[in-house]
């Protein structure tokens, strides 16, 4: 098989990729590291990061960059350059509070982190951006970007469940419009199938 | 004028943008916020950020996806998918790292910053990341990607100076594929008048 994918044993920013090849119907290797075996593997990859994608015998890094390679083949793209610019930015915009979420969850300085559950972050931040997003949704009648579905819909509905896991919150709580883009991915048949049938993890 | 670009009066996350328009010979209002201005422009701006985009009346913001939708006007993009896949990758390596030291140094905690100063991030992050970006220079004639002029070159020439002023570190030095890659864009003709006539500021 020609296409693979590496990455942990977990969704993660492994799982809208996952999503989208599993969508766009490309046959791929799941590749999978435990973390037993990650140090040894960490020296391998370019940068130190995964996820690693392979086609045809070469290979790259980069989550989004890849989900947007991906997203070409699958026909979830804009159909003009100002569509796929809005399709960029609605992503960027996602993964930029992803990032702090994540930052939050994995900060080992116990203090440092009970600040942050505290402060801006959780009391400003996080309900700053998912009123946004909310209200973005909403205007694309339940999609992500330019009305219609696309990969930003994919991303999100990939890493929503980590966000959630991540801030402790249930963050599509009253947030219908959000609900419908996370539902709506998850319902496509490549994906409910792929759900039903895929590793279980917590995120 | 039906294109405007907004942001601070200083390089930043703009100059990349500026760098391209100037390149792609579009005319635009380069409208600059000062320090002043800003907490009241910030509440009118999508997500509170800038740099904000402007055409036809239509507006947008995230510097990197704004970046990748001028390079297609200036065509300084990839000859096919994986070739923008690629260029894409790269970029978003550059920005991992520039984000770090740009963290780094707005840093408010004192001793965190002390911490981060003589801890990993300049022990081992930065020059991992510039040894590796040092190589992929090399390997690419002294451009960040596919071995031509892309728009990852204008990316990198516009934060290189940033990184350098927030890090406190030239991290070009001894590397010359990189300053390689910073001299050919900044001597370009369109990108040299404009470092010539542009605002002067600190990065």
């Amino acid at each position: 098989m020609s296409t693979k994918l590496t990455y942990f044993d977990f969704r993660g920013l492994g799982e809208s990729l996952r999503y989208l090849l599993r969508y766009a119907g490309v046959d791929f290797e799941d590749i999978r590291i435990t973390f037993e075996e990650w140090p040894k593997v960490k020296t391998s990859m370019p940068f130190g990061q995964m996820p690693l994608y392979e086609e045809k015998g070469k290979t790259v890094t980069q989550s989004l960059a890849i989900a947007r390679y991906i997203a070409k083949k699958a026909k979830l793209v804009g159909k003009n350059d100002w569509e796929d610019l809005e399709i960029d930015a609605i992503v960027d915009t996602i993964n930029d509070i992803r990032q702090k979420i994540t930052q939050y969850y994995f900060e080992t300085d116990a203090e440092l982190k009970k600040k942050q559950k505290e402060g801006p972050l959780f009391k400003e931040t996080i309900p700053y951006y998912f009123e946004r997003l909310e209200n973005i949704a909403k205007e694309n009648s339940g999609y992500m970007a330019v009305g219609r579905l696309t990969w930003a819909d994919f991303y999100f509905a990939a890493v929503g469940n980590a966000m959630n896991h991540f801030s402790g919150i249930d963050l599509l709580k009253d947030r219908p419009n959000l609900q419908a883009v996370k539902n709506r991915v998850e319902n496509l048949p490549a994906i409910k199938k792929w759900i039903e049938i895929r590793p279980k993890s917590d995120f």
